[in-house]
């Protein structure tokens, strides 16, 4: 039984996709129970509602006691408004949570592991409840939930600490007061809608910035736009050129991105959900 | 009389825009003389060439006596992969050269201002010489070899030193061995053909990440995309906004971008040209 409560740290969600997600629920998984914030469902812009009500929304639920795990509603861009700001009050209560989310979500799952609170996890999210793949989606997490771990991305072996990040997310994070301590792990990143040029200036970045990392592994890059020209590398190419560049053991691909298929990454080392 | 070299360590440049660049600075200015290096011209999948190529003909040019100064054919991304490598291979003789372009050329600006090498220079690139409007952002870089500091970014005063980069530019360069010590200057920066929200996640890494400088200076952001939504907040006020969350004095804007209004930003203490 895991008592899942949604907000919006980004960008909001609909009605009708916060319906299908309590639909999958109670229909598929009758042990879990999931409550969305009203705060989903504002609007300030380009996000869900502005800074101070996504930052309220979610140190109200992170410090509840009636629930048991954060489910992030969607990304989208604007958790790294609130990320320092909303750990800074988290209390015990939030502690000993579980946190779901991908994709700019990764502001605060960084900022959530720096700072050792709860379990942050890699993992879709409700606003893609309104398909039959997206729910299948999101079946994995609240399976996981539910102690199954079917979901998980297959290369975790439980005993490399591991985390799954957004390319640019990542690159925005590194050397800001939201950087986790990423030495030893596997990273797994994952990109959607960037050229193929802005996935070779992001790993340039990155192979600067990392620390000694024990590897890393490629996601899925989806929805390329159209360049000019061609760049002349696969991703995978980009990817293996700048890990020989950094000394990072480039470790093959990995099975999370902005795909269905997106699978659970929990940071940290791999186990079930410890919020069941 | 100034003896210009052209290189291409980003994108190529077509042998029309070259002859137009060369035939600007035989009708108008006689006094210089401008050459073009034959990997202008060369294509490797995204790149004038590929990195050895670029890298070998910045080198050949920036350490040959024969010339005053090299000016950077056009920027569109791939200087990075070759900025530290030519720093480290360059010669007395380079350390007195004037170096000039902008936008992703800001990569190999910032490694020779980091390395004391030469006077790097913001400004205008031969690729602008097919239309009116562009040749006379060019005039204003051949006036300034000439001594006519008149196209200058007009808040320059000489006494605090300044540099203008390319927004993502500087936070791909940011805590990279590029990256100069920017401490106590004014930075000017700009964008082009990025989404709004995208400049605010640029902010939020470089109000996090750059030193104590004097100010920020906003030059223009253009070729916004269309977005889903409107973002709600206007360039500026995100200048404003993470300026004051960081501590940084917001200065104002500055005559920087890619526009044909381009004014030039030699890094350091801003003077005539050191190379006339």
């Amino acid at each position: 039984m895991t008592r899942i409560a949604v907000s919006a740290p980004a960008t909001p969600i609909t009605r009708e996709q916060a319906d299908a997600a309590q639909q999958l629920v109670a229909d598929e998984f009758p042990e879990h129970s999931i409550t969305f914030h009203d705060q989903c469902f504002m609007n300030a812009g380009h996000f869900a509602g502005t800074d101070i009500q996504r930052l309220e929304a979610l140190v109200e639920l992170a410090n509840d006691p009636a629930f048991d795990a954060i489910w992030f509603a969607k990304g989208g861009y604007g958790s790294n408004r609130i990320a320092e700001a909303a750990v800074a009050r988290m209390n015990h209560v939030a502690r000993s949570k579980t946190y779901v989310g991908y994709s700019d979500i990764g502001y605060l799952l960084a900022a959530l592991y720096r700072n050792g609170i709860g379990q942050p996890v890699h993992g879709s999210m409700p606003v893609s409840a309104r398909s039959e793949r997206g729910r299948e989606a999101l079946r994995r997490v609240l399976r996981w939930f539910s102690g199954d771990g079917s979901g998980l991305e297959p290369s975790l072996d439980g005993k490399t600490p591991a985390v799954a990040f957004n390319l640019i997310t990542l690159a925005m994070i590194a050397n800001t007061p939201l950087m986790p301590d990423l030495s030893g792990h596997i990273v797994m990143v994952e990109e959607v809608s960037e050229h193929i040029y802005s996935v070779d200036r992001l790993f340039f970045h990155l192979a600067n910035v990392l620390p000694r990392v024990a590897g890393l592994r490629l996601g899925s890059v989806t929805d390329v736009p159209e360049n000019d020209r061609e760049f002349g590398q696969s991703v995978e190419d980009i990817a293996k050129f700048w890990c020989a560049r950094a000394g990072i053991p480039y470790l093959g691909r990995a099975e999370i991105g902005h795909t269905p298929e997106n699978r659970i990454v929990p940071f940290g080392l791999a186990s079930p959900s410890t919020a069941g």
